[in-house]
């Protein structure tokens, strides 16, 4: 007996939940939770089905590809932990919260190591036993240092590279070598406050809640599709700084929650947004 | 082209979901959202069905029957407005929210009529065209009043009965006319501070949260299925009567979130606990 | 034995509190309630001090004027009703909690008219005694409408001129009319989806979250003081339609709010930012 | 040029706020920020003043002496790490808050020891720096017990003792020890689920939020001071295993905000409530 997830994303049609939970019941598979929404203004389909029984992929699969509309996109995936390298500057936070959730057992992730462009949270990353590199960015062209991160990423063929608050752009090359598996904090509710410092923006424009954001990263610079995001009430009393520290707590949050979605294959790319079945 | 409610409440078994929206496409009616849950403690399935089509209610149901398992219970409601009586002591706050969402379009309700102990709540009601009826408590024993109250109410046929903080304990009697159609606020967030004068109990407890819970009324006061609760944050500084009219924001949203989870069929019944589909 | 409230909002210095508590004492009068802010960016110092006693206006404020330093700003005020119109256009929900908070004694304050460029409106504000004024704007100038809203306007003497749901854009003439006395719900926590069509927005962005905000207005758009802001989680199967809907319940919570703590005295105007004593 | 904070804790009298600060100014003392709040059901009034300026501890003291009222109790701490010992058992995630957030800086804190009734988590103290005790309870009463983890604790002198899902309860010799000194975090918001099992009971009864309460410890069991409470929605679909799994969040966001609570001294104790300064 194993567990597996089915994953549908297909033009909508008449019967799409009959027919392929059909399949599954022919297949003596057993649903233990089943997800399903249809996107009525795009005409598009969504299903997350977690199964139990003894599974034959090549004839399920087959199955669901002689029964779905054309266009149709479906994944089974086994349940279990993915791999993920880390990207961090100098910030521990965010880092700290994936590191101990993991070692609680809270997080069903392999943290394949943690790279740097400064040399600050090796200390913690060892500490838990994870592979820190250190490729400095300094000297550098963008292209050059790039190269090197890559060459270290690819070396431990991750299924999601995690920014936790890596502090750097990325080329669009960078970005497009990862197609949405790369997973951004952003530290405000996006859209407010794209780009630097969005701490100082939110005081200077007196707002009473900040927030952060957990997204994919594509070419447009916090404008990838949103997985999650997450506030906290302020009043006049904080300062930009008392409220960068406030929200280092949202931030940890929402990128442990976002990150925690993506890893149950929860969440679905759909235009520049996304479908997470909680 | 109409809409209605398929409502499946049976023991679980393989197949399930595929049996019954398979049953839904040959009849050639479109799901427009589906919801199913699966307690796998008790072994019970819930699924609730939004359909759109053409409807023959008596094969489609029938078709059901022979699909289902023993024990199976279901319902095919259409989604329209549903009646309700509502019953009042003397404060204004949730009569006053059910009224102004009805009569914004915010709430698909019928407000049949608004009963009350005291008096003075009539002109509120009638402000909206509802009638109202004081059926005083004074001189009555509890058997009186509530012989009264039933037959002001059964003289509307509602489908619920709503508590908007009628202040009388009700009798088993009563209660039993009624199964799990009477829809009570308590100001806690229950199981805490069952009883009277629940915000004198938080403040004299310290907590730092107050909060309200809709839920089914059943003989065992304040032990009926909960529908749901909220919660706002408080502290030193709010005195009982403070707590009194902060709590009174979160009576009204979750007596008229509560109810309206009702009103769409939302709402399942499992032993002493609810299965809402939001 | 009256309550006042002292307001002072002056350039910071040492012993401000002793010095102004003082004076208070020396008259005699109670704190009930006293609430300070030093922001030590601007060196700018504010306080609120609800007072209980006999008072004599004109020496309390000359005993303050001597010890205040250059450039303070003290007022105080009676604790009691301020007297407020409502401009709308066809939403009824932000006027409909105005006037049902007001009813139940949840809001001190007046509601002396309520005046709509369309009249669809009337029923609800006729229904709690308020006079109504349809001032439609049709066939006239902005220039003409704007003339005609403040002669109504002004016929009433109002303390706040109130935005609930009014969709016209405002010119600078008429909000210079009101020095931050117009409060306006803007339906999306701002920054995020400035002007036009904030829930299409939102859901052309996909975000997780929407909110409401309640702001002065000022000669830029949107851009005024934030009194107050409130969010709710939205997710993918939220239509641009199902986020006004679930938003509406956001916008008369923070309009509501946002007044309440404006008709309270607990709202200092620094810069383009708000001091909020809650 | 130092920072302290002053504490009062008095009788009301007229007066007060002006005649203390009165005191800084004269002092020379700047004062950063104030927070005061008169209990006016008990006649009690609360002042924390954070100060800064050179301090002449002494005859600030006795200054305050000769003004205060009769049964004043006054302090005067510096701002600066208070030195805890942490209590478990085998749940690391409390415990693993406390120390990622003490590395990183966001916790003004010195972990002096751990101390477990197993042995589980003396990795993760040890990864941190942080000694790690055990002291087994099998074989040993529980007086025997508890004067061997006495002696552990003492040793190190702490200023608190913090309960991080520490499941053992406490006699009141031991409590007695450590007078409002011992801060535990209790997995339901209190006073719901007091006992055994929480998350079970909170299961049983279908409630839709769960939570947690921070709060000292009294020879009542789950019945000391609280000093922080927070809450999640849960439904249906949690069983009290995913409960437990969800709360660990709350639990750990509860008991390290208390804390941080405690260690900037803004928390009085006052009969079995708190007065917390924000």
């Amino acid at each position: 007996m194993k567990r597996k997830i089915l994953l549908t994303d297909c033009p909508d049609a008449q019967g799409l939940i009959a027919k392929i939970t059909y399949i599954c019941y022919k297949h003596q598979l057993n649903i233990i939770k089943n997800d399903e929404f249809v996107d009525h203004t795009h005409g598009r389909f969504f299903m997350r089905t977690e199964l139990e029984g003894r599974f034959n992929d090549e004839t399920l699969l087959a199955d669901l590809d002689d029964t779905l509309p054309m266009g149709a996109k479906r994944r089974l995936v086994a349940a279990g932990k993915k791999r993920v390298v880390i990207l961090v500057t100098k910030e521990a936070h965010c880092l700290g919260d994936i590191l101990i959730k993991s070692y609680e057992g809270a997080l069903n992730v392999e943290i394949a190591a943690v790279v740097g462009n400064y040399d600050k949270l090796e200390d913690l990353a060892n500490k838990f036993g994870v592979p820190f590199h250190h490729v400095s960015h300094e000297g550098l062209s963008r292209e050059e240092h790039e190269a090197q991160m890559r060459a270290v990423i690819d070396g431990y063929t991750p299924d999601y590279v995690v920014l936790a608050k890596y502090m750097r752009v990325l080329t669009p090359e960078f970005v497009s070598a990862y197609p949405y598996r790369i997973i951004n904090i952003h530290h405000s509710f996006l859209p407010a406050f794209i780009g630097a410092r969005p701490y100082q923006q939110a005081y200077d424009r007196g707002v009473k809640i900040i927030g952060a954001t957990a997204h994919f990263v594509t070419d447009d610079l916090d404008e990838g599709p949103i997985i999650d995001q997450h506030v906290i009430p302020v009043d006049h009393s904080f300062s930009a700084e008392a409220m960068a520290k406030a929200g280092r707590d949202v931030e940890r949050l929402v990128l442990t929650r976002g990150l925690r979605q993506v890893l149950e294959e929860r969440v679905f790319v759909h235009g520049n947004k996304t479908v997470v079945f909680k």
